[in-house]
């Protein structure tokens, strides 16, 4: 997921304010106490971390979701079916966060006995960043991973029109003095998210990260958000193939493997025409398993340690960086001083407050 | 992997002729014969599938390490420790390809039994094509899925030397009447082998896919193996930290997690220095557990269906395609017609046939 710069004006607010405050909004409509707290927790998560497209910004197309009766607040996902170490779970359309952590718990749990295991997820909705879940599972000391497919934004290599989803996949690791390696990626050139950021900001877009519905490069946010999305490395040429290959990966692992909607199938996320029935893919791998969990995150450490020391090339913006490690710098940041958002995304939240009657607190102007 | 095209000039040679002599050619240096099956099943397999950079091309180099003593063609894989559903093997520096299909096979039962199962191997050599395995997976009607650690020859985003390998990715799932979907890419822009055949071939490479020792980009083969590949994505600015962190992911799961060396440690692959103790991961996952397979099958037909008749963007080569199918396409006609191998490859194993007394089998010249 990308890391978006600080918007020029926008506004600071604190973590702990911004995440009461969609506790309490999530609960007025509906939501039990438990599950309106992980779905905070998760978004607070993503602003902290400076993944603008994930968080809060998503409160007021969630609620929209809730108000026509297209997904349900108080659903509670259930077991179906399984074995030792593979079990499916019905997310029953309720909350994608509270879902994905209790699916993301109940792999932790087996895994610890049985070295690995997976909970996918079908019925399931947006569930925020791919990220919180597999460091979720990085807080035990164990390897996670998690994926889920999305609705068609993205075209396959040589197609003009949408097909497949954005489809992250997250993987986050223990790394003792390093934290976690966090990666957290769209196999498409860049998520829907980024292109929506860019077009609240005014900015133009590279070649390689969406098509026009003619399928002729699309360099204005608008013209790409009618078109699609191209997979990780652009065109044909450029190697699209691979992010083609990698989001069809993540989409048999979930919406084929979950028996949930797939690829062309999928309605809109956000979309009130009906429930988006999205399939989602947890998985807990305990190094304990066949060593001491210690030793493996030692040799991750070391690994770290010389990556970041590496000589650079000419004109370097910096030092050799480590995934996840511009993401859990921001949120050290923010977590002291405060999370920017940007001046719609600020509105918006005031606007929702105002609506459903949970007042949004006081943030401070940035100039 | 990339699909290579037919070289100019070059000789054919019976799919059958090339995997006797191979297997006989193996059996000469000392490997019981089940082993030396399995090492020439892989390497035509990869050769059938027109990825000549790791087929029978390799022949001089693995057997350079069996006379140089660094590698024991001999040596049995033995299970050393595990849970359930996740096992650690030592390879004991053995041929890469029989340690690999002995985990393959040892996770294929495991999960039938606990729908998903891993096996890891330290102490490994070079296994030829990670797809072999994953589609090893996939022929039981399981999601096979393998990753190996290489020696270094690709530099981290904004580093100007090799600290990680190509560290492949496979993926393969059966998907009724296509097949299989197969997905069996470098996490680098390209392998050291597509260089290398570039090299034997006189082409130059495009930007973006290797640096020169000073970080400067390289079109010349020959400097590019002197310098260090790029990760898939390429530079910073075009997303290449993707394919680092892709990279860094399987190295997590490869080296770190079997305890095998990783990342700079690694002694060059084919180097007679010192075993490369690689790392390498076979998981096989059961949609049975949680499904009938044949359902599972039957959602990735119709997937498949959808994508590979969608609407084509302008002067599109041809339809959309999906991961795997270019090479099961060469796989067959070259099962039918033959293997189109280049002059240096020939004359290579020509060479090595008179080196220790089994004869290469006559082949067809091809203008």
């Amino acid at each position: 997921m990308p890391l978006y710069p600080d918007p020029v004006q926008g506004f600071v607010i604190e973590a702990e304010s911004l995440r009461a405050w969609t506790d309490a909004l999530v609960r007025r409509v509906g939501t039990p106490g438990d599950i309106a707290g992980d779905v905070a927790e998760i978004l607070v998560a993503a602003d902290l971390r400076g993944i603008a497209s994930h968080g809060t910004a998503r409160l007021p197309q969630y609620l929209n979701l809730v108000e026509a009766e297209v997904m349900d607040p108080a659903a509670r996902p259930a077991m179906e079916t399984g074995k030792t170490a593979l079990a499916r779970f019905d997310a029953r359309n309720g909350w994608g966060h509270h879902a994905g952590r209790v699916a993301t718990e109940a792999a932790i749990e087996r895994a610890k006995d049985t070295g690995v295991a997976i909970s996918v997820l079908r019925n399931a909705n947006h569930y925020g960043i791919a990220g919180w879940y597999a460091m979720r599972v990085a807080r035990e000391g164990l390897i996670g991973l998690s994926m889920t497919n999305t609705s068609p934004v993205a075209a396959p290599t040589r197609a003009r029109v949408s097909m497949i989803g954005t489809n992250p996949i997250a993987f986050a690791a223990p790394a003792g003095r390093f934290g976690m390696l966090v990666l957290d990626m769209a196999t498409s050139a860049v998520p829907r998210g980024r292109i929506e950021v860019a077009q609240r900001r005014g900015e133009t877009l590279p070649v390689g990260w969406a098509i026009a519905p003619d399928g002729s490069p699309a360099t204005q946010p608008q013209v790409a958000l009618e078109g699609s999305l191209l997979p990780l490395g652009g065109k044909e040429e450029t190697g699209g193939y691979k992010g083609y290959g990698l989001a069809l990966v993540v989409e048999v692992l979930t919406g084929i493997l979950s028996n949930a909607a797939f690829g062309p199938n999928i309605v809109g996320l956000f979309s009130t025409a009906g429930p988006s029935d999205l399939g989602q893919l947890f998985m807990a791998i305990d190094p304990g398993a066949i060593d001491e969990r210690v030793a493996f995150s030692a040799r991750l450490e070391r690994l770290l340690d010389q990556l970041t020391r590496a000589p650079l090339i000419p004109n370097a913006p910096g030092p050799v960086l480590y995934p996840g490690q511009p993401e859990a710098e921001r949120a050290e940041k923010q977590a002291r001083d405060g999370i920017v958002i940007d001046r719609e995304h600020h509105d918006s939240l005031v606007e929702l407050g105002q609506r459903y009657g949970v007042a949004f607190p006081a943030a401070r102007r940035r100039e």
